[in-house]
C-alpha cells in the first residue's frame, strides 16, 4: 500500500465539503496553500464562479482535478424529461473536459420526482432501466471528449430519491453489459460512505480492476447517523475500516486520489482551514 | 395472488406497531376485537405482561403467532458475551415455544456495543462471522424445540449497530451453508423495508423458496425519510412496490401472515384502534 503520513500527495477534495464556507476560487485557493494537489469540484459550484474562470484558476494554481460531480439524473416520466436528462449529461461531459476532469461521476437517480417529494412513479426496475439507457445513450459522447463516466452506487438509504443504483455489483454489471472491453470508458465511483456495509465489497473491488476503479471517495460512517443525506463523518471518527478498503482497491490497481468528500453541518459551522488541517491530519494518520 | 381484499385472513399486527399505545394484553384484545387472526409479539411486551399469562391470553382469544421478535445479536468483544449472547438467544427460543410461535426472528447484531454508542471494534467482517457461529451454535437447540429461526437482513443503514447480515442473498448464503438440506429449520425474514432497494430482490425470493420464506413483513419507505429507525412509513404512504414484492413472495411459494411492523411516531402519536383500522384498510387495497 502506498505510505499516506508523509504528505497530501495523493489527497484530493471535493469541493463539496467546503460549499457552505467558500465559493470555489476560495476552495481552490485554501487547497494550493496547503499543498493539496487535487479537487473534484461541482457543478453549481464551477457555474457561479464561471467555468472557463475556474479552469484557468485551476490550471493557475497547480491543481488537477480527480473528477466532476456530477451527471447522472437519466430518470424521467416521459420521453421530454428523457432527452433533457441526455442533454444535460452531454453539458456536462463538455464542462469536464473543459476543466481536465479525468472522469465524470454519476448520481444515476432514481424515481423521478422522488428528490423533489414527489415521485412521479415507484417502479423502481423501470428507473433501473432508464438509467441503463441513458448511460448507454451518454457512452459515445463521453468517449469522444476521453471523459470517463464513473457510475457511483449510491447507499441504498438514497434508493427512492438519488441513485437506483446501490452496490458495486449492480454498478459493474452495468460496465459489463455497455463496455465489456473494459476500455477504461465506464467504470465506478467508489465512496467508502455508500459501499462499506457491502458483504461483497471486496470481492467486488476485486472484480472491477483497474480498468473499473474510476474513482475513490473517503470519508466515514458515524454511529449513530443522524440523518440520510447531510451526517457524514470525517476520517477516524466512524466505524468504516478506510485502510481495509483501500488495501483493496489499490491491490485490484487503483493508484489515484483519495478524495474527501463530506456533507455534514458538523463541519460546515468550522473554517474552510480547519476543515482542510483535519481533513489532511485523517488523511495521514488514518486513511 | 390471495386475494386480499376481502377480510383479514392474512393480516397479522407486529406489536412494536402499538407499544407505545398499549401492554400486550391490550393489543391481543384489540386485534382478537377486530378479527385480525394473528400477532408477532416482542421479547420486552410478553416479559412485562407474563410468559404463561400471555400464551394463555393469546390462545384463549383465538390467536395465533406469525413469529416472536426477537433473538439475535450474537458479537461481543470476548468470550463471555458470546456465551451470553447463545444463553439469550436459548432463553428466546423457549419463550418462542411456549408461545407456540411459528418462527423466531434474528436480528442478528453487528458491532457489538455500537447500538450503545461505543462499538468494541469496527471489523464488520469479524462480526458476520460470530453471527454465522452463533447461529450455527443457536440452530440444534431450535431445531429440538421446533423453532424455525428467521434471519433478517436489516436495511444498510442499519448494519453498524443493528445487523451485519444485509441482503437477502446474503441471510440465504448462511442458510445454504447451516442448513444445506432445506429442512425449513433455518430461513428468512423478509421485512419489505430493509429489502425493497435491492436489485437483487426477486431473485433471491425466487432462490428462497418455500423452505427459506420464514417471514413475511410489510410497511412502506417513506420518501423522504427522517429518521434511521423510526420513521417507518403505513402501507401506501411511501414507495415500495408492496404487490409485486407479494407476487414474488407467493410465487416462490409463500402462504403466510403479511406482518404490519411500524415504528413510527407518526403512527405512535394515534390511538391503537385508528392504528389497527388503518392497518387493516390498507392491508386490504394495497398489500
Amino acid at each position: 500500500m502506498r505510505d499516506f503520513s508523509q504528505g497530501t500527495a495523493h489527497l484530493s477534495i471535493n469541493t463539496a465539503t467546503l460549499r457552505k464556507q467558500l465559493p470555489l476560487p476560495g476552495i481552490i485557493e485554501a487547497c494550493a496553500q496547503r499543498a493539496i494537489p487535487a479537487i473534484c469540484p461541482w457543478r453549481d459550484q464551477v457555474a457561479a464562479a464561471g467555468l472557463q474562470a475556474t479552469a484557468k484558476q485551476i490550471k493557475a494554481a497547480g491543481l488537477v482535478l480527480s473528477g466532476y460531480c456530477r451527471g447522472g439524473f437519466f430518470t424521467a416520466p416521459d420521453a421530454a424529461g428523457l432527452a433533457a436528462a441526455l442533454e444535460d449529461n452531454r453539458r456536462a461531459i463538455d464542462e469536464a473536459a473543459t476543466l481536465g476532469a479525468p472522469c465524470l461521476v454519476l448520481v444515476v437517480g432514481s424515481l423521478p420526482g422522488a428528490l423533489q417529494g414527489k415521485p412521479a412513479y415507484t417502479d423502481i426496475g423501470l428507473a433501473r432501466s432508464q438509467v441503463i439507457d441513458g448511460i448507454a445513450a451518454s457512452l459515445d459522447y463521453a468517449k469522444k471528449a476521453r471523459i470517463p463516466l464513473a457510475i457511483e452506487p449510491l447507499h441504498p438509504m438514497q434508493a427512492a430519491d438519488r441513485a437506483c443504483v446501490n452496490t458495486m455489483e449492480q454498478a459493474l454489471n452495468i460496465c459489463d453489459a455497455l463496455d465489456p472491453g473494459r476500455t477504461g470508458a465506464l467504470g465506478v465511483g467508489l465512496d467508502v460512505y455508500h459501499v462499506w456495509w457491502d458483504p461483497k465489497l471486496e470481492a467486488q473491488i476485486a472484480r472491477a480492476g483497474k480498468e473499473r476503479l474510476t474513482a475513490y471517495h473517503i470519508c466515514d460512517w458515524l454511529n449513530p447517523t443522524r440523518d440520510l443525506l447531510n451526517d457524514r463523518g470525517m476520517m477516524g471518527d466512524g466505524v468504516i475500516e478506510l485502510r481495509k478498503v483501500r488495501g483493496w482497491v489499490e491491490a485490484a490497481g487503483y493508484a489515484g486520489f483519495a478524495e474527501v468528500e463530506i456533507f455534514s453541518d458538523r463541519w460546515w459551522a468550522l473554517s474552510a482551514g480547519e476543515v482542510l488541517d483535519t481533513c489532511i491530519a485523517r488523511y495521514r494518520k488514518l486513511a
